[in-house]
């Protein structure tokens, strides 16, 4: 039997659940369309307002939990593009660019970022699924969250 | 009466004047346009060379210091449109990403990205101002500056 | 007699030779084609996994250590390209981001940064390698290496 990577199809056998965007920001959009590409604004870490794990990566964030909030960080670009586009099967990841925020000395960002990577080969397969990526350090948590993530989409 | 947001119309109805750009970098462009997206280089928070405020947030700038200088970066980024391109009406921004420099714990820079949203808003209008955005942190100012800010527009 | 900047040609000329990348990662691509728009994953300045210079700009490396770090992350990136495409002279450059790893103060990363603008206009000509760029500070190294480059390339 031939797999076909339906988006939707693989959040639910992956158990997870697209964040349900009520509210629209009030001074900027969350994913802005032109022609074939699709920009996100960043993202955060955060299920609902809460931070999957609070602070720096090599502080108080260990590697695996900055690999879970990546992951998620990347799940909330997801739920912006179903929210404002209807559906998540027109799209597909172009380049991703995460931000890391680290104490002084760590230098496992890349394990980290690997969990929004890997969410998107999971969701979309390992073709439909493939992006360019950035991962950067930064300072400074984003909204107390370790991770934050921006993506440039594009139509499948 | 229609509102019409013409960019120069609501330049001088704000009172600000777009950044004369006499000179061009030696080593690279300002603004560079692909079909209908124009890349700008990044821009700080700058009147001419004197930064709006020197150093960081949470530091020795205050976060309304900030939200002065987001604005005053995003209207460097217009002046180099208008000047590469010689019309500000022909252009929309589809997506910012304002680096702030920050104190340890600033935890506020949305507050201050906000002064960059908010230019656009205010010069092309809810509709054609709207992006998407992306703001994270960074250590160190640049060239003393609290903000940068670079852009990807797209012809309106 | 007129002078054709052919990038192998320079390459060749400047006694640089485009690093030869084996394996891909396994996680995510090189480089990622939208139409006419190329996105490269982020490079970081190290000769095979040899940084050209291993820590923060204004600590251990210097900005002429820095200037030949850019250069190095930006010639990394173009041996991305000629892998995945074939032919770098279908390419040239829309944007450029330099991510540089800082010590508190640094406050001349432009100077080095100036190295990946340096090696596109001398490698594509002065019309053809012109390009937008961001130089942003970070406060850790990219695998002990000092500065990271990301690029947007597009069809000549």
């Amino acid at each position: 039997m031939t797999t076909v990577f339906d988006p939707y199809t693989r959040l639910a056998e992956l158990g997870l659940e697209l964040p349900s965007w009520k509210s629209r920001y009030e001074w900027f959009e969350r994913t802005h369309q032109v022609g074939d590409l699709l920009f996100t604004s960043g993202q955060v870490s955060t299920i609902g307002t809460e931070p999957v794990a609070t602070g720096r990566l090599g502080a108080e964030v260990t590697v695996e939990e900055g690999y879970a909030s990546a992951r998620q960080a990347m799940l909330n670009v997801l739920g912006l593009i179903h929210d404002d586009t209807g559906d998540l099967r027109l799209w597909r990841p172009a380049r991703i660019t995460i931000y890391g925020a680290v104490a002084p000395d760590f230098t496992a960002l890349g394990q980290s970022a690997t969990g929004a990577s890997q969410l998107l080969v999971d969701v979309f397969g390992p073709v439909y699924g493939a992006h360019a990526r950035t991962a950067v350090t930064m300072p400074n948590p984003a909204n107390g969250a370790a991770i934050e993530v921006d993506a440039i989409f594009h139509r499948r």
